[in-house]
């Protein structure tokens, strides 16, 4: 990104904060940063390095001169201005999920398959948070054993549903504290000291396009069309990071040591495994950090071989900002 | 227990309390009711049915005339007492870990093994609370299908390390609204919006007691004694209320619509399975009720055939005092 144009869209939203987080802490150059939003948040403005940039109003004028665009302001926004990026003749890292199954379209952990980037046609898609995390786990796992099927169990933060539903959060436990209820108005479900088994929307079968993402976007970055990944997301009354349960099964036996030091090793993952002095991945630990903690790492008690274990990551960081800052680094 | 001497033993704790709670719902009248505690509670006075009754310190004469003693005041009091209450000629119902895997003590869910009541020496076991949530869903799916393996992660509520849990969630959370930061001192992490993967203690291969318990008791409940468990067993910030995500592998093929029958039909549980109009179970709903709600029923992606699903139960209730009861009236 040093010495690009490089606009960022979404810019008042919690991932587009983060983007302006993660430039910093990487120190990064842009030759120039323009901020976009919708028309609502437009005349904002945000201070950047000492300087006060505007915000201004996503337009079809918008990439005039725009080296990389960094999406996140929801699929609709990305399906209707992309490819106007595109044609403006910047490549767009896309962190919504418009993209992402299209087989044109480069779906990138850079630590994971940053190969395909060099087949992008414009747009490259950030995967789903809940799935980076994951993958970031299963690569070395699959690299070492071989990677049969995946259990997986989300416990997913309030910031997966943005800004206003972390402040729904708090809001809403404030008032449980007072003994008084307030219902909802972000989120499908109070989740003040409450949590509930729905992220996104359902699906004929029963799963909800959270839990389909993890499957078939796990699918497409590890190139295993047919691995089988048995998702269930759950929302829960924390403010960031998500966290995970997974149990996988392996072609090949991976001793619990040998997992630990693929673990220790494998670049974004950052081994954090040691009960006995309490030690295990938290997201209160996590939060505004930028490699994904594993620990708990222990032999699977259904699959043999198997491993199961438990991840917490900051998924605005490493599960959406920081990964797309990632990719556009390496363009 | 209807016309017999009833002593509950950690009669000032949570469970205790609900003790008081179920037999009032259920309208059971015992002859007398005896309330005990550490030396540390005795002395209070609890309000049952318009009656004052005296909470009076646990001794070796504790038992005299007792028929029938729900103990729920942790291992080492029942190693300590329970056999004194046997001699006294009394039955306990324990609702410790103390006795559960003696092969000579019945662990009994009264929807699954009310039999083996029968076989009881003077003590009765009460299983572990996520166990007995679990179980219920298990065993309609054994009997109609075989049951070949579970992976469970759960989501596990404050009350299940007892009222002074539940208290310093309350207090951790509204500090953490404040911007203050109070370190913990019944949990062994601060569980204000956050969460961890630790219920119990660490074994020597990397599980905690907790998930052991699930492994074992479940076994031992469903008269499995190979049945494979792998449990991820995870504290959250919610204050009552166990919640599961369960996938299952079955011996012969079993459709979701055939599964949520058997589910209707099952004693002890809810269906609560309607997610076009976003009802699935969750901790706030089930908070003070009997039943353990089951939902998110679907076709497994990796266990074939299988079955994934979500359940929530009030622990307190159905994972602890009103199965103690349940089973003190079987009697």
């Amino acid at each position: 990104m040093n010495g690009k144009s490089v606009a960022i869209v979404g810019a008042s939203g919690a991932v587009g904060q983060d983007f302006l987080a993660v430039i910093a802490a990487r120190e990064l150059r842009p030759k120039s940063l323009r901020l976009l939003a919708s028309p609502r948040s437009a005349g904002r403005r945000i201070v950047f390095r000492g300087e006060s940039l505007p915000v201004e109003s996503l337009g079809p004028e918008s990439f005039r001169g725009i080296d990389v665009a960094l999406f996140s302001a929801g699929a609709s926004v990305s399906r209707e201005h992309a490819s106007r990026a595109v044609a403006a003749g910047a490549v767009v890292v896309d962190n919504s999920s418009a993209f992402r199954m299209d087989p044109q379209v480069p779906l990138v952990v850079p630590e994971v398959n940053p190969q395909v980037i060099r087949e992008h046609r414009g747009i490259i898609a950030n995967p789903n948070c809940s799935t980076i995390l994951l993958v970031l786990a299963l690569w070395p796992l699959h690299r070492a054993a071989g990677l049969k099927s995946v259990v997986v169990s989300t416990y997913q933060a309030a910031s997966g549903a943005g800004q206003q539903a972390m402040l729904e959060l708090r809001d809403t436990t404030a008032a449980a504290l007072r003994g008084e209820r307030i219902h909802p108005r972000i989120l499908p479900q109070t989740l003040a000291f409450n949590l509930f088994p729905q992220v996104d929307v359902f699906q004929p079968d029963g799963y909800t396009k959270e839990e389909d993402k993890m499957q078939f976007e796990t699918r497409k970055i590890l190139g295993l069309p047919d691995l089988p990944v048995d998702a269930t997301c759950v929302r829960v009354p924390v403010e960031r990071c998500h966290s995970e349960s997974v149990a996988v099964q392996l072609d090949r036996a991976l001793s619990v040591a040998a997992a630990r030091e693929l673990f220790a090793d494998a670049p974004g993952l950052e081994l954090c495994d040691d009960p006995a002095q309490k030690k295990y991945p938290m997201p209160l630990s996590m939060a505004g950090r930028d490699p994904v903690a594993i620990g708990r790492i222990r032999e699977g008690r259904v699959f043999a071989p198997g491993l199961t274990f438990w991840l917490s990551g900051d998924q605005l960081r490493k599960g959406a900002a920081l990964n797309a800052v990632q990719i556009a680094e390496l363009l």
